[in-house]
């Protein structure tokens, strides 16, 4: 324990970065207006801008704030001014992401292994790897070169694990998973646990074994809390570069494509297909066997019920297009105006009809 | 840890299964055409059928695919007919079920007490007790025969789990807690944490002590990262053969029938009672002190707010009968045309009253 | 282990609590009819009065099932009245909530660290802390006075928790979190991952770094397997006496007031600020960059979509004040009948306009 705990300090002075106005200028092909040579050691909030670090302006209204505070250097967009020091760029927002990413401290030490982690003997593991106090790494896992697993992770059979992922502090990686370079899966996530299946058999349910695994691709992230299950006889798929939130729930089958985000707390039925650059928002839910097609948007809370086809923004429950949810929505509020109005035709039109009686 | 991990290889050589198709066929009480001493190891997919494997055709589609793809061995519908070796069932499904658990690998070995595990000195234990690494067993704790505890998990003081119930890594079990026989607990599940209970004391939340305990029958299922609140003072109670999925929410005093099903993301609040053979969609809520009788179906998101008959099929928010929701749907979606309609009749109506007062 | 486990058992023989009824009596300020001298040594359910308890009659219907049940004491509203020993108080939810308190059980012993568990050199502690097994304490954590810590817990870099603080097991405090006085934070629970912060690239998705921290004050408790991120520059915020129930998401840079109860299954997006006292029913959701005045109650399931004002209750998805949303509602059943009505004015109309005509 001490020699790790040790380590770690070593490591967080040596993470301890400064980089001039310029070098950032360079880090991000932007433009500097103001002293090249003034040390960054950070980045803050424009809100509360702190000393020697760099704060994010994305509207004329922030960046009159950071004058008014004083930041000491902003990264703004190139046709914006202020009588501050200015990283001016094409794309403020995606300059502060990475520039943002430069400070930011290595959650895990750089090696090392806890003297009460549970290692089976025929692990596989490459260089720099670091396995945390209490973690248990079973039967035939292979750990490529510079994998972290957090304290408490339990780390089932014949998983593998590719270069440089992370696994925070007790997440559950059931046997068979497997995982591909860079996968960051955050505290408390189970990835691979059995699918929901059972067949009716009489009053009583029988369960369908869940033998397949998962399989999640390179630069995946998965929030806090997370489930993805296995599939029953092939693996769950979660594509390159997706993002999943926290307290999502995955089904077992499903197949995710490329560089989606599923935001917290969405769940995903079984056997879902959905392609690339989909966007889910927070707490909808996706019906089983449904399919939804690359550069989709689903509005919050919304319900997936049928196939979906590309490009489109989609909401409500049953999901439609958006559009057409607007219109309803928008007629739906007109609804109590509406029985008013046809009280009132009703009346004139008896009276009419005594008139002409008459 | 290296004896543990060693019988654990040996368990899964054993547990590694070969029929032959005449066998299956007496398990599943069906009808063989083909090659009765075909070898049989396993169960795939019919997208993707595996050599020497059995694969399920639910329908005639799957049935063709099965024959292009040339299966070895296929689960059918007595009435469906193809040029490969088939094992036709009254109920494929259920067929299909019970031979995938067949050859579904056991999750932990036989017996053993990994020797990081801290077992309390008057735990009792039965026969074939499987204990994992980093697990904690409490004071006062019973486990019975064939009962398996997965790493890091939690079982708290006076804890009784019946015989041959699985938990899996991670999971809490928090004092008091009854589990009956065939309970599984998948990792990261938290039997027992203290119902939400409050009284406003001025401005205030003063918390109402959460005495009583989780009380679950036999053959009960949950899923990964599910919630199951302890009582306030009696027993929070699952009911025998019930299956809960993932990220499930149940609230304290809640009562769940048998065989239930209850679909990921449910929130069940405070007090529920719900009958046997209830099945509860996906993301569906249920609001504190309502009954929902048993036979009943609830849809998807519903959010059910009141007592509900048995044998019905609820939908919407708030759920009502699925009939009236979908008739309700359905004259929502005319709305904007109705809206256009009415405008005419006034239209005409002021026409007809001005060639009227002529 | 065995020094741990037995100072528990001790432990749980000094918690067996006995009251005479004067006691309680003077410890709610309540009435006493009935025998001053008579032990009480616990609290049960009106339903099911266990002998030598006290039970709770919120109405007279209870009352008058505790009646029938011979309790050995009831506590019960001023006006009400029973052939039973009686303890009357202005406000009988909340002494009964006081009462309970005395007799629950004391989750973890007074002091006492678990071998097992891998403390940093450096961890600063006061007096009576009690670390279970497995649990991990990183570099730099301060435990105050009266902490207890359940087993498995990972608490990061940086930590500060505050007097008489309880961690229940298997949860996760990610580095630099800040927990005041007797907060709880229940089982599975994870403080302070990476907010769900990117930025297009392209195709991919860049990381913003999550280099906040969460700020939770006194007397906050936290449910199960609930997730409350990091902030992106600053701190997440919970305010005093808030309460948070199971399986919550609280994202990243939110701002949550004073006794605010937060129930299962909520999501609130990032940098939503919400003002004191609020209630937030279960499974609602708050997207990202609104605000919720204090004093407001949002009815379970609903979206809140935008700024809402103080002292209402909102309910609807998007969500509007309860009274609107209740007249929408009332008017979207109506539709079905509108449609036939509407239906017959047409031909009533086309009947006068071909009257009018001959």
């Amino acid at each position: 324990m001490k020699s790790i705990m040790s380590k770690m300090m070593v490591l967080r002075m040596e993470n301890k970065k400064e980089f001039t106005a310029y070098e950032l200028m360079k880090i991000v092909d932007g433009e500097l207006c103001g002293d090249s040579e003034k040390k960054i050691t950070g980045v803050s909030s424009v809100e509360n801008p702190v000393k020697n670090t760099i704060v994010f302006a994305e509207n004329e209204e922030y960046l009159k704030k950071a004058e008014k505070l004083n930041a000491d250097l902003v990264i703004t967009n190139k046709n914006f001014d202020a009588e501050l020091d200015l990283l001016k760029v094409n794309n403020p927002r995606l300059a502060y992401a990475k520039i943002s990413t430069l400070f930011s401290d290595k959650p895990f030490p750089e090696e090392g292994k806890a003297s009460n982690a549970a290692i089976a003997d025929n692990v596989k593991m490459g260089r720099n790897v670091f396995i945390g106090e209490n973690a248990v790494i079973s039967d035939n896992v292979i750990l490529e070169d510079g994998v972290k697993i957090g304290a408490g992770v339990y780390i089932g059979q014949n998983v593998r694990i590719g270069e440089n992922s992370i696994i925070y502090p007790n997440s559950v990686i059931e046997n068979d998973s497997i995982l591909k370079d860079k996968v960051i899966i955050h505290s408390g996530s189970i990835i691979g646990a059995d699918g929901f299946g059972y067949v009716q058999d009489g009053e009583k349910q029988q369960k369908i074994a869940q033998n397949g695994s998962v399989l999640i691709e390179s630069k995946v992230e998965i929030g806090a809390n997370t489930t993805i299950d296995r599939g029953t006889n092939k693996a769950t798929f979660i594509g390159k570069g997706t993002k999943i939130d926290n307290l999502v729930q995955i089904g077992h089958n499903v197949e995710i494509g490329e560089n989606c985000l599923i935001v917290a707390q969405v769940g995903i039925a079984g056997s879902v297909k959905i392609g690339d650059n989909v966007t889910i928002a927070g707490q909808a839910g996706v019906v089983d066997h449904t399919s939804i097609a690359k550069d989709s948007i689903i509005a919050a809370k919304s319900l997936v019920t049928k196939d979906l086809k590309s490009g489109e923004f989609y909401s409500g429950n049953p999901a439609q297009k958006h559009n057409q949810e607007l219109r309803k929505e928008a007629a739906v509020r007109k609804t109590p105006k509406l029985l008013k109005k046809v009280k009132k035709l009703e009346k004139e039109i008896n009276k009419i009809k005594k008139e002409m009686d008459n």
